[in-house]
């Protein structure tokens, strides 16, 4: 007998007639023994819903009250999901996150979570319950409604499993698991039975939108072990745990990559100690986000400073730097928003030399022209054209061999 | 400066634009000095909604679970109308019913409330803020979340205006106030000012649906002034309060009626001690609620028992009589549901012969036949044929001279 959390998102419970099936599994489910939390999400379109009619009655919702109101999507489908449950026979609890409780910081829209009762679980699973909890959200300790932010679903569910010693946590989405690359890119692409905590967070910040970072830091932190299943297919989905040194790992897990990135360099900048702050503080000051950061050996007393930023904060970013540039008495600023970032990510790299060598060979065989790399000790990420962007992924996914096990 | 509850019901605050004239409304009355606590109900439609999903998942949705879901309209509402009143530049937080305390029995989807906490909202309304507190819910001792059942957002209201000593509750509605009897029916029917506990309780049992009477019935227990006001319309609206004997009063403050009764008679019942019981048990069993009972003084050992149920009730309530009269050996069973209950109700009624004579003499000027007449302390309630109802309305309005004050 097995303790699971599970968790469903919006698109899995988004209609009354998937809430009833999400019931019916769940009972099945159930009746081989296990014990079973379940956490779920608003019905998809609720939350836009919500805040619609927020948008309607202030310029800039948010704060305390904006997790008053979104709060209430959650605890609608809590409530629809026991009900479900109930109507088939089965007995079924529902808490929202103040009730469980799930104690946050107070900081509104975006909490952290600090600690969670388990005691009221516990005892609703003694009894034979299946337990119902809102994911998303919790309360501050003055009983205040706290919001998670974005992926605070799957965080809340990684968090419980935590907090009650679950066997596993099982997140319901609308894909089967983790995949080589994006099969839209690549249609040989191969779902992975199992990945590493790592790879899965460089997969995700890299762009395979599967699961949020946040969820996948936690589930490393506490050692929670993650799968990612469709509400809708049937199948193992993909098991994101700790690295098994048991266990022979692929040298290459999967390669992901990332449309939205845009680059600015400064050419020439005079090669001083604290240059790198003195470029990327006015960036850092105005919020904008910076992805790689590269600067190469200067000559001649000058260098040249790139990095990568989100296109939508391209033209921002573009602004500043050139401000700065004056400042720093640099030659000329150049950028360009029609870049991809393509990366090869596999905790077995570490062991195996002439990765990234297979890496450039593939790309130049192709006469792609690389124009910016990083590496990690799991990762290599080259930034190319973007309208090489799928001839990369796909040669490096053939070159790597990911279609066969 | 005064301590003002003030409640808007789903219709008040049905659209953005609505939540938005009430905001404006508050921050007015509250730049007057006046210290203020807001009740919502959930907007209008809302909580069909939610019925309509629940109904959708479940045969019977009740209990724990309805309560979770349906909480969450006036969660939406209090967040709404707190977003509306920052946006014009006050101060103002809200509270659900778990989280001011409003502590409940654990009877669902008709909860009682024990006790209120008024801390929080004292120190929210000495730091300047509009208190905007969720209607129609309240939590149990183990944090389960209640709502209080029809009408349950005035009763919140009051209670509230009980618990911080309020100095006025005020319910806005959709009608300006309490009339001498329905405006429809009497064109001439006028507004009362000023109306006591006991005369509101009378009309609002007899059909005036302005008010529920667990919300009268909590305002005079706890000797709270509730003035019944228009949302859409100026005008100081109808005070309810305690009898003021300073005060010269109206014989007659209005004329109630309700027209979905119906009357049952068992005619030739043996007139044995008990006998009541014997014929009222069966029907309560059923939880019919029954009304007007006579019985009239017996002749030759047999006596005729006379009760009226709601019109829904009727049939239900027919074939647990005639059963009824068969054990009992009564001679027949009679009934009527084409009946309607006019009621002349005033405190003045007390302190002035006559009324029922004046009441009696109108109607038979008429021509309307009486079948059952029923009096108490502050009213006098007849039974007549449901085609008198407007006539016999219309003609005792004008008897009592309750168009002029």
């Amino acid at each position: 007998m097995a303790l699971i959390v599970q968790k469903y998102g919006g698109t899995s419970i988004g209609t009354v007639e998937r809430i009833q099936q999400v019931a019916t599994k769940i009972i099945k489910h159930q009746q081989t023994g296990d014990d079973l939390v379940i956490v779920v999400s608003a019905m998809s379109g609720e939350t836009n819903r919500l805040i619609g009619l927020a948008n309607e009655l202030n310029d800039h919702p948010r704060g305390r009250e904006l997790d008053v109101l979104l709060s209430t999507g959650e605890q609608v489908t809590i409530a629809l999901l026991c009900m479900a449950i109930q109507q088939q026979g089965a007995k079924a609890n529902s808490y929202t996150g103040s009730q469980v409780r799930i104690l946050t910081d107070n900081t509104h829209n975006k909490a952290r979570i600090m600690e969670i009762d388990d005691n009221k679980i516990h005892s609703a699973l003694a009894d034979g319950h299946i337990v119902v909890v809102a994911g998303f959200q919790g309360c501050d300790e003055h009983g205040n409604i706290t919001t998670l932010g974005r992926g605070g679903s799957d965080t809340t569910a990684v968090a419980l499993a935590a907090a009650l010693k679950a066997d596993e946590c099982q997140i319901y989405t609308d894909v089967d698991g983790v995949y080589t690359t994006d099969p839209r890119v690549v249609p040989e692409a191969r779902r992975l039975d199992q990945i590493t905590y790592e790879e899965m967070l460089e997969m995700a910040s890299l762009g395979a939108k599967v699961l949020q970072i946040r969820s996948v830091e936690f589930a490393r932190n506490y050692n929670v072990p993650l799968r990612v299943l469709s509400s809708f297919k049937k199948g193992g989905g993909t098991l994101i745990t700790a690295e098994d040194p048991k266990m022979e790992k692929a040298v290459i897990s999967g390669i992901a990559f990332n449309r939205d990135e845009a680059k600015l360099t400064v050419l020439g900048v005079p090669d001083h100690p604290g240059i790198a702050t003195k470029i990327l503080g006015p960036i850092a000051k105005e919020n904008i986000e910076v992805d790689m950061i590269i600067q190469n050996t200067g000559h001649q007393g000058t260098t040249d400073f790139t990095f990568t930023v989100h296109r939508n904060d391209y033209q921002a970013a573009l602004k500043i730097l050139q401000s700065t540039a004056d400042t720093l008495n640099a030659r000329e600023v150049t950028g360009d928003d029609k870049i991809t970032k393509v990366s090869v990510i596999g905790v077995g790299m570490r062991s195996h030399a002439g990765i990234a060598n297979t890496m450039f060979e593939t790309l130049a065989n192709e006469n792609i022209n690389i124009s910016m790399i990083s590496t990690s000790e799991i990762k290599i990420s080259v930034v190319v054209d973007e309208k090489y962007l799928e001839l990369a992924v796909r040669s490096l996914h053939g070159a790597f061999n990911l279609e066969h096990e």
